[in-house]
This record gives structure tokens, sequence and C-alpha cells, in this order.
């Protein structure tokens, strides 16, 4: 289909800011992960909510796909255009509106990162805790309901958005939320656009949580001999209550990925690496019963990493994991899985993983959030060799069906795209038909990332 | 409109369990507001998700209109059947199905209570904390969206329910949600139909997250000679960070109420009901935090209730707190609003509104869950004077006014029923509109809780 007309009026709306130079669509046409790459029609940059909405009603009036883009770096295909159509890139919305501190929230564009966002916010005393390692945007953490690695002490994005202001399938601009704490004031119209991943309209400002930066800090990595024991240790931690800030498991092939990569000497065995806030006292006291667990399950003792720069340091070798583990097999692609488990499953899953990945052809490092029952392999593929695709889609496929079957979902934060799809029906049932519903309700022309999301469109 | 051949099959469906009783419908005529009494056709009591399923297809079959029930205590008229048809009261399905101690879960039927499921949950060490004072059914209080005294800490419905079985109005069963602790599969579902009110569906089933008993617990009371130092202290101690468990907001009417309704001898001042969980040390170090905030708001000091017993009176007399001002003035009934505000503007709320409490006719203690920036006037007025009557709404109606334009809600626990749907449109605009189509796109006969929620239906 050509959307010609749609693309001639948006250049009179946007001027410069609508780019079909080829650098351009191939920039927006692949975000980071392993699909294959399809440039949109155009990508537009618009700069305002006005020009959004007027954005999409030309777009509707010629049934032209919207997809919204934020940092590129969903990792389920999210922000491809499959379809054709126009990819809004929202890098020129990316203005902190409004910080309260004394409501502790802040009002922000879809394109500011949330890194961007914790720099403006170093001199107020508060922080927005969403860290799904990569530095994305707002918007499209939003969208994607991310969470990562401190997810388990304050929440994901459905935690942590407070409203939206959202441009609809027909333009409409409508606000979600309130500024209060809580409401029954009707349907939780921002917790349905959180996790929606633009196929219900775009968002075109949050007002987001903001949490107090705790006045002490302590984070530690441990070593285990035993995989199992590392997770049985977690599944304690978080049934004993412990308010960890943060939980993250490496298996032994993960921490030889981060020495090769980082230049550490992190024994090869698994591991977890473990962030406490609180009061001097209240982190002393958890960093005691953490310790105490550790003990119960045979852990190799504690290193702590007690100044900021070490803390800092641990913490970016934990985010650099992914690229760690890409590193570990030159010019390999990597297919990342993503599943969530009820804790009390985690080490039944993370067990049975390691072992269909190690009787497979293809190495596939485990990490993750495990404080949430959230876990990855990283799958390492030579895109060249057929088997070896073929062998990572059946264990990405095995996966999901673990964790469905041990009344787990298929994506803990990665969210749906095109990688997700084919499991929705069986994690959801008659739900699906459900979402389809609400979908036809709020874009009935299948305008806003379709392809995506619900059945058959 | 006459349902006489949809409760003739349902009568067949259900036999004794569809009751047309004179007392039975009496009973499901009024909640527990101030909206007039309005009988159902029939009351249906029953046992099973089938069976609810089976009742909404004959309902859907004759356009009979569907209104859950749970304990008929919702203050905006949420279960009164003002279109007639069919109530459907849950009690006969009420029990708790499966505790996951190991995840920290449960599954119950709607019907269950509060109080009924913690006695259930006793020796697990586990606890359900959401607490909105009466003694709700799960179904109702997920329903509305309740909250109450332990939401600061805790959360309300939306935190606290990881998924439902819904019958929908077509007599479909579906399940949202998954056991993990978060997913990123899809349109959040449950958080759809929390709050909705019955309007989209009824939930016939509940998994709920639960909390670990804390090791440690203390509760105080504490004066202030003014309330706005009282209002103030709250503020300070929310944007400090004290993890507070409860802080309640009681003003000198509703103090001096519950001295003559309990017996306690509080001085007649402005006081906040305060609690504290966690560890000993972590209780010690939150309580001396507290204590320093409530030196420098010139706080009269603390009334400590140590013992288990001492608090359990100590919070009964706040969960009485509404009887006993209903009781200070004899045969009066009560308007109870429900405004919340942004945290920095709850002082300036609490005292604009007391002052036009002071101004008007009628008497109105003020209390409430103020670490949220929520808080109820209990509007006490002579039904059988009309001026009562006609002060009482201009009161509670100017609240709501001074709540929207300080970015706060109409309602931050009570929900909508018929008694804030004036307001919808004010505090959402266009995103009304889109409440609708949901609405529309689930219940397009308008079949489950008409002439709530959404306009013109």
């Amino acid at each position: 289909m050509s959307f010609e007309t749609a693309l001639r009026e948006l250049s009179t709306l946007l001027g410069q800011r609508l780019s079909r130079s080829k650098s351009d669509l191939d920039l927006h046409a692949r975000s980071e992960s392993h699909f294959a790459p399809v440039p949109p029609d155009a990508v537009a940059y618009p700069e305002s909510t006005e020009e959004v909405s007027a954005l999409v009603r030309i777009c509707a009036a010629h049934d032209c796909p919207v997809i919204g883009w934020g940092t590129g770096t969903s990792l389920e295909g999210q922000a491809q255009a499959f379809q054709g159509g126009v990819v809004v890139d929202f890098s020129r919305m990316g203005k902190m509106l409004e910080v309260n501190a004394a409501d502790m929230d802040v009002r922000v564009q879809p394109g500011l990162t949330r890194e961007a966002l914790n720099t403006e916010l170093r001199a107020t005393g508060l922080f927005f805790p969403v860290d799904p390692g990569a530095n994305a945007s707002l918007g499209g953490m939003a969208s994607t309901r991310a969470s990562g690695t401190t997810a388990v002490r304050y929440g994901t994005m459905r935690d942590n958005v407070l409203g939206l202001e959202v441009v609809l399938a027909d333009g409409r601009i409508i606000r979600t939320g309130t500024r209060a704490r809580k409401s029954s004031a009707g349907y939780d119209l921002t917790g349905l656009f959180v996790g929606a991943e633009g196929t219900l309209g775009l968002i075109t400002e949050l007002t987001l949580r903001l949490h107090g930066q705790p006045e002490a800090t302590a984070a530690a990595v441990c070593a285990f001999d035993r995989l199992e024991d590392a997770v049985a240790c977690v599944q304690d931690v978080i049934q004993i209550g412990i308010p960890m800030a943060r939980i993250e498991f490496l298996d032994a092939a993960s921490v030889a990925a981060v020495n090769g990569y980082a230049g550490s000497a992190f024994p090869v065995k698994p591991h977890l690496f473990v962030e406490f806030h609180g009061s001097e006292s209240g982190v002393a006291e958890q960093a005691e019963m953490f310790g105490d667990m550790v003990s119960d399950h045979d852990g190799l003792g504690f290193d702590w990493a007690t100044k900021p720069e070490d803390r800092s340091a641990l913490w970016t070798m934990r985010h650099n994991a992914y690229y760690a583990i890409l590193a570990s097999r030159p010019g390999a692609r990597a297919i990342v899985t993503d599943i969530c488990v009820p804790i009390s499953r985690l080490a039944e899953a993370v067990e049975e993983t390691g072992a269909d990945i190690e009787a497979s052809i293809i190495p596939g490092p485990i990490l993750g959030h495990v404080g949430d029952g959230n876990f990855h392999a990283i799958l390492l593929i030579d895109e060249g060799q057929p088997a070896e695709v073929e062998a990572a889609k059946a264990l990405s496929h095995r996966m999901v069906e673990r964790s469905l079957a041990m009344g787990g979902t298929s994506t803990g934060e990665h969210g749906i795209g095109i990688g997700k799809l084919p499991y929705m029906q069986a994690e959801h049932g008659e739900a699906w038909a459900v979402m389809a519903a609400l979908k036809m309700a709020l874009d009935p022309q299948n305008l806003m990332n379709p392809g995506k999301m619900v059945p058959g469109n």
C-alpha cells in the first residue's frame, strides 16, 4: 500500500521533521532485537502533543499506520513498522516539564530517557527507580511495562506511572489519572495504556512517581558453588521479606562473560548481585539477615562494594552483562528470552532451562531479576546457521511453555511485540479476545502499531 | 420493564436460591449510604462460577440488568439496582480456595470478607492488608478499588489483586493475570476490572497478594492543638519517607464523637493515630523519626499502645469512628465525602473544608487516611430537613470542586456509584468518553450494573 498522500500532508505539517532519508529509515528499521529490519515509509519528529494529534488525524484519514519510537531498545520488535507507515520518533519531545518535590512526582515528555531524568533530579533528593538496563525513553518504558533490577523493591512501570496524556487513534487528546496518590474514579485508563505498546494510542506525556534517595546504600556480590543454592537463597530471602533493593542472579557462564568484557575477576560460579536501600541501621540489619540466608545456602561469602564508585562499577557490569554475553561469541546475535514464574517455582524453572540449554548446540547464559521470579537466557546464535536459529527458537519455545505450565508468564518485562504474539492465546485464553475487543473499541481502523498485541490484525 | 421470563428461567436454574421474598428484596434495596432504597426484582445466590455464567446468559437473553452484591457496605449506591433487575449476592461464594504461602498469594471467592480471610490466614504468618474499615467482601473491595487505613504502606486493591476470574456480560468466563509477580503480556485486564464496579463483568474469583506479618508493630496516638500542625506533620512524615503502616487524622469533633461512643478520654483536639510495622529495631527507628516530626510541629506527645489488645482497641475505635460520629447526632443520616488531593495541598484542603463546614448549618467531623492525601467529612443531616440536605450537598459539591482544582480526585476510595457520577466529566474530560467506549465494547447491551460509571446509560 502506498501512503503518498498521507506523507505529503505530513510534510506540510512537519517540514524537515518528516524524514524519508535512507539513513533515517534504516535507523528506524530495527530495534535491539533479532527480527529482520523493516524500514518504515517515513520517520516523524513531532515537537508537541498538538503536532502528534495532527499527525495521527492525517494518518487516520489515509489509513496509514502509526508506530511510536523511543530509543529503539525494545526487544520484541515493538517499534518496527512491519506493515509500513510512519514511525513517530519522540526524541524531540524529551523534556522534563515539572517536578513536584513535595508530592514526589514529575511530569515528563515521552522521549526523555530514564538516565537523563535522574540526572535532572539529582539536586532534589529524589529519583526514578525503574531501571531496565538500557537507557530507554520513559514513554517506551511505559508502553512496554518495563521493569528491571529494582522492580523487586520499587515496582514496575505499572506501579510508577500516576497519569498519562495520550493521543488516541482519531487524534483526540486525553488525560488519565490525577496527581492524587490514589483514586477510585472510574476505569484505570492509566493502567490500560501502560503496557499497550502503542496499540491503543501514543503517550505524549507522563506523570511519574518519584522516590526519596535512600539515606544509605550497600551493594555486594556473593558466589555459590551450585546454581540451585543461589536460587533457593533468593526464594527464602523474598519469602522472609527482606526488602531487597536489587537481587540479581548471574549463572557461571554470565559471570565468565562479564569477566571477559569488564576485566573483573569474579570466580566463575553462579552469583547474586544485591543492593540494600534504607537508613544506616536498616541497611546493616538487612545485610545481616541476608548474610544469614547466604550462609544457610552454602554461599561463599560476600564481596562488598561500599564506595559509591565501586557500586556504580558493579551495576555498570550488571547492566553491560547483555553486551558482555554478546561479545563472548564474536559475530553472534542474541535471542533474549524473558520468562517470569511464581517464586516457588523459580529454582525448578532455572534448573530445567539450564539443563535444556546445556543439551543444545548453542550457548545461553542465564541471568535475571530473580527477586520477582523473572530471568533471561541470552541465546547466542550465528544467524547464518539455520540449525542454531532452530535450536534457539525451540529453547525459547520450551521456556515459555515451562513458564506457562508453572503459572507464570511468557514475558516478565520485555513485552509482546511480535516475538511473544504466538503465546498470547495460550497465556490468556478467552481473555485475549477481550483485549481484541478493547483494541477495536479504541482503534477501529487498526492504525496504531498494527500487527501487534491482538489476534489477527 | 418486566423481567418475568428471565426470572422464571433463573428460578429453574437456581431453585430456592433465586429469591423474590420481600425481606430479601428489602435487604438488597439499600447499601450503607444515603440514597433512597430501590428493591431489585430478585436476588440470586449462585454457588459457582458456572452458575454465575448461566445466570448472566439468561439475563442477557432477556435484557435483564445484573448487579453484583458483596456485603452492601459500598457508600455511593454501587450495588443498588436503580434500573431493576437481578442482584447477585455472592455470600454463598465465600470460600478461601488455595493459599500459596511460598508465593505469598491466595485464591479466594468474591464473597469472602477481608476479616474472614485474615482469620483463615492466621497460622501462615501472612495477612491481607487492605482495610477499608467495613468488613467488606473481597470481590466488592476489588470492584470499588477500595483502600483504607493501610494503603499508605501496602497500597490499594489495585496493587494487591494479582489476577481475576470474571464472568463477562455475554456469560463468557475469562481469567486475567498470572501467578507471576509481574508480566508485560498484554493489556492489564486485571487493572481494568478492579474499580469497574461490576459494570464490565462480575468477579467470580480473585488471586490476592499477601504480605508477611511484621515482626514488630507499634501504635500510638498523638494530639495537636492546631489542625494545621497535625496535617503539616503528616506532609513532612510522608515527604521524608518514614514507611508508616497507618497514619490517620481525626479532627477534634471526630475525637469527641469517639470519646462519646467508646468511652475513651482523648483530649478533644486534632489527633493522629499511627502504626509502625517492621523489625524491632526498624519500628523503634521509625517511631523515633516520627517523634521528631511531631515535636517539630508542636505535637502534644505520644500515647503508646504497646500491648496487642490496646492496639486492637485503638483501631477498633478508629474503625468505629463513622458509627461514633453517626451516633453523635441521634437520628441523623450521613453523607460521607471522600476526596484525595496531592499531599502538598492536604493542609489547605482540610482547612478550607473545615472552615466551609464550620460556616454551614450542619455538623461534619473530618477524618481520613491523610498519608495518601485522602480524607472524609461525615456530614450529618436530618433527612426531614430540606435545608440540611441542601447544605450537605452543597458542602460535598464544594469539596469535590476544591479537590479537582488542586489536581485531586472526586473519590479517593469510595468509588463512583451514582454519587460521583456528576463529576466524571469534570474529572476526566474526554477520557470519560473513552471509558464509555470500553463499556460499550464489553457490555454492548448495557446489562452489567446499568446507570453507573459511564455517560448516559
